[in-house]
């Protein structure tokens, strides 16, 4: 685990893969086979996904939604992102996006946000900046290493968020054990490991939240493939939550 | 991230920090600082919790639990682990522990166990056990490592497990950032890492679930404290999910 200091803050159209990729070379330079985790709010950043709340004019729903505390105007862009509001006890929100993540305020968030009174939406396509960011490191460094774009999700009953992946290029993102045997010869029942996620939390052990450190590299893993985040969001039929 | 393989077959009353010891003697040996993340089947093999089937009388809620294919059996040592059925889609059932764990068939598990017709239990008390391993280590070793007992648990909307901790000793569980300021000068609110769940994901990351590696090392992380598996429990009156 390599964390990547130093990136400057990031303004919509920036090429965060140049950045990335110099911040690597500072660490050394990328290797073959490396994966980079870059943290989804500066994807989102240079995707331009921001808004400002004084553009924004809440609904009577996002009004209710608010309740004393919160933020009307927060609501409504939270809910503009919604496929489904999951659960809320106002302020909090769980929403499901229109990707298919569940997960606290539909992933829009305040913090790290660019100035008080702005708010940052997830990439509309993770796997799609997590394949660009892929493809200009290739250009930039000629290694294609894999990328995950990453985000803090919280856990239904367990405290704490771990950081999770939303989007993923060039590595597995599901390792798929079924009718393969462990040790003892039995064989593995229904065993899916979600690795992305397992790459992502541990990343952010080295990448911290509160230390301006948004991408990070993890070396010496066999992971490469092709998955996409989309393998890691369970589907509706089988979701006994939702 | 250093797996620790080369461990034989356990069996209750086993001294499993002495064989995690000499394992990592193996790979260099234990530094100070370090974690040692051990899988809670090994665990719950040397504290002797497995239970064989044929000992085991089905009741007739387990009967009806089982559905056409699971084991009433296998169901029933799960209802005596349950404190409660959170979902049931039969043969899949979804309960909270005594712990207050809530996970696939209360962490009952059937592969890796020892024959056919056995079942293994999760530790009584994971905190106590990774308290004991933490101990024995220091006395054999003279270094007390960080610990965590950890599990593969399946997650609320999203495919595939993740390790997480059920257990731990000499470490922080979850960090607490509220209060804290980002990079950007903003106030981080309700912020909580649970770094021994990314610590025990990315454990698994080395050791397998087929490959008969049940501990591993993770060094280089400073996250020395006095956190306990019990941290990571969303308190029920927080709990959206039950």
């Amino acid at each position: 685990m390599i964390p990547l200091p130093g990136l400057p803050e990031l303004e919509e159209g920036d090429d965060l893969a140049a950045l990335i990729a110099e911040a690597a070379a500072r660490a050394g330079g990328l290797e073959a086979d490396d994966i980079v985790v870059v943290a989804q709010k500066a994807v989102s950043k240079v995707e331009g996904r921001v808004v400002r709340l004084a553009d924004v004019e809440p609904s009577t729903r996002a009004d209710a939604l608010a309740g004393d505390t919160g933020d009307p105007r927060h609501v409504e862009v939270i809910l503009r992102e919604s496929a489904e509001i999951v659960r809320a006890r106002p302020p909090l929100l769980i929403a499901e996006t229109h990707h298919g993540f569940v997960c606290a305020s539909a992933g829009v968030d305040a913090s790290n946000a660019k100035g008080p009174d702005t708010v940052i939406l997830l990439p509309v396509d993770p796997d799609a900046s997590a394949a660009a960011l892929r493809h200009r490191l290739d250009e930039l460094t000629g290694i294609a290493p894999g990328v995950i774009v990453s985000d803090s999700f919280g856990r239904a009953w367990r405290q704490g968020t771990t950081d999770v992946a939303l989007g993923v290029a060039g590595i597995t993102a599901l390792r798929d054990l079924r009718g393969t045997r462990d040790a003892s010869g039995h064989e593995l029942r229904s065993t899916m490991i979600a690795v992305a996620d397992e790459i992502a939390g541990a990343a952010e052990l080295v990448m911290g939240k509160s230390e301006g450190v948004p991408a990070a590299i993890v070396r010496g893993l066999d992971a490469a493939g092709a998955g996409s985040g989309a393998d890691l969001v369970m589907p509706r039929a089988r979701d006994l939550f939702r």
